[in-house]
């Protein structure tokens, strides 16, 4: 996990259109509605008959979003795409291509590259993905991945962040916080193996929750079930800054307020020994942790009984009327609000 | 032009989602495809009926691409999304909507960032485009900006890079040559300025070429005409790197040859004096220089009629059947080949 960086081959050899190639050459176009990618000023796409297409981008900014002491490039890659394919799922889409643009120093070897494409083309095959183009281009300083993701979906399968109503049930697939424990604890090794290079960063029984930091895996199943129940979620988003976050997103956007419960939370029980180890409360990590790519979603009550034995979905509260108020409700039966920087007005409790 | 950078305000208070609000809260979605802008997981997008979607994407870096020195924020925000409009003109297809990532250091202020988007903006209003989405993160570094760009055309109007045949004639718009000496001047008048801050620098009578490098336009008017003149180009690409490394492009692409003549390249007057003045030779700005944003392009000897007299477009050659030999007949009528290198091997002529 703690790569050798050193000796890097340079990449100024091949150019910027032997590198693409380099990096493209394999590639080949599976979703019927790919007609044209990588080579041409655009990527073509023919988009399914009344279907409307969605679009997002995300950039990640070493330093700032990934630290390449402990990021694997074939991990990071993945997770370049899955985060991207997480926001298209959270439209209720389904993706269909991407685009890559890359800004690479020459501190960053060829041999790195492939691995960093290698895992966006895992991404790309495993939910089905096209990679179409994009751009390389120098950087004078750290790398930078910046990704557009396109999806379709039929007009009346779009689900948007703003229509939560009063009295819907408020819904998250997986469990949280365990994608923030897993980064603490490679942050905590990477502090250790700073000061001392010859201690193995000791990890042993938390595959789980580093492999929800460096690997996450985007709800396309979650998607999959609402066709098969026959469930449209009334709002939704994914969760990529934390559930307080979100739900107050959700919220603001439909102009409603929201009561979760603090054991309807679900954490998996590493994340909870991790988290105790680290000195860290389980549920402020679920609130304000970050990064675990979960859907949260609300559900009119009618879709009750066709969710409730789902066990990839956990009901957590419910939607109010009362716009503007976010609640929590503690263990303890004591009635905290929620906001965007919950860490701070929960940090007293553990 | 050579701005105070000093004393910027810190864009830190406002955090990520402020600064999306801050920078976005004016826009107003007008493409009647453009279903839903900034503010979910994803842009949605109604293609119009029986249209193919064209999307492109470049990444802009500071110090490889820009010099904040000599770049005002506004054009460096028009410039962004221009180049990539130029794409999707290079299909013969029609921008729609563009998403725009940027990664921010904390030495640049809002009011930095808030001419950045004006100009973004305005070439948006000008185009006809919407932007609907994107990414605001921070930066350890410079700025890079990210743009992903989206057009539409039917089917059998978008046009490829590799439908060029044997005695096909090859055009282009405008004129070549004035970015790179507009790019040259500034550099000249860059190095002035850091040995002697007190000198002012002068352009008088560069304006043409300095708006060349700093303020692009793509040609959306070329591809109006082709719809006028009912003329399909057999291929085309945009000139970002130079006529002679598009050309080559077109070529392989196209599994032909060609030749082209120097006295037929179209150089603008002001841009023939600026490169004298820097004693480069003309024809090698028009050829290596890039940054024209101009449209490079084949069409069947039976348009020829249609395209003679139109004064925007010059015809430079025709493609010949010999693949793999880029020709250049220069003005001495010695045959030169033509490579992407192509700076080097004529770099003696002048």
């Amino acid at each position: 996990m703690f790569e050798d960086k050193n000796n890097p081959k340079e990449i100024e050899n091949l150019g910027e259109f032997g590198l693409i190639n380099h990096l493209t050459s394999q590639i080949k176009l599976k979703n019927p509605t790919s007609v044209k990618g990588v080579g041409d000023d655009a990527a073509v796409i023919a988009p399914s008959k009344n279907k409307q297409i969605v679009v997002t981008t995300d950039m990640l900014v070493e330093g700032i979003h990934f630290d390449l002491l402990y990021t694997p490039f074939k991990h990071l890659g993945y997770k370049a795409v899955t985060v991207n394919l997480s926001d298209v799922y959270a439209m209720n889409a389904v993706p269909t291509q991407i685009t890559v643009s890359i800004a690479v120093s020459n501190k960053i070897s060829i041999e790195a590259l492939e691995e960093l494409y290698a895992g966006m083309l895992l991404a790309c095959e495993i939910y089905g993905v096209d990679l179409v183009g994009g751009d390389t281009t120098s950087s004078n300083s750290g790398l930078i991945i910046s990704i557009t993701a396109v999806g379709e979906a039929e007009k009346k399968e779009i689900v948007y962040r703003n229509g939560a109503k009063e009295n819907d049930l408020i819904c998250v697939s997986g469990d949280l916080g365990g994608a923030f424990v897993g980064l603490q604890l490679l942050e905590r090794e990477k502090q250790i193996f700073n000061e001392n290079p010859a201690i193995q960063p000791d990890f042993s029984g938390y595959d789980y929750v580093l492999e929800r930091q460096l690997k996450p895996e985007p709800r396309q199943d979650v998607i999959d079930m609402f066709k098969e129940l026959d469930v449209l979620p009334t709002s939704m988003i994914d969760i990529s800054d934390g559930l307080s976050s979100e739900l107050i997103h959700l919220c603001t956007q439909s102009e409603v307020g929201c009561a979760i419960y603090e054991h309807k939370i679900p954490i998996d029980p590493s994340t909870v020994i991790g988290a105790e180890e680290l000195k860290l409360s389980p549920t402020v990590c679920a609130l304000n942790g970050g990064e675990d790519y979960e859907l949260l979603f609300t559900i009119s009550l009618d879709n009750y009984e066709k969710i409730k034995d789902q066990k990839r979905v956990s009901i957590i509260g419910h939607i109010t009327s009362n716009k503007g108020q976010y609640q929590l409700v503690s263990n303890d039966e004591v009635v905290h609000p929620l906001t965007a920087q919950g860490w701070n007005a929960l940090q007293g409790r553990n």
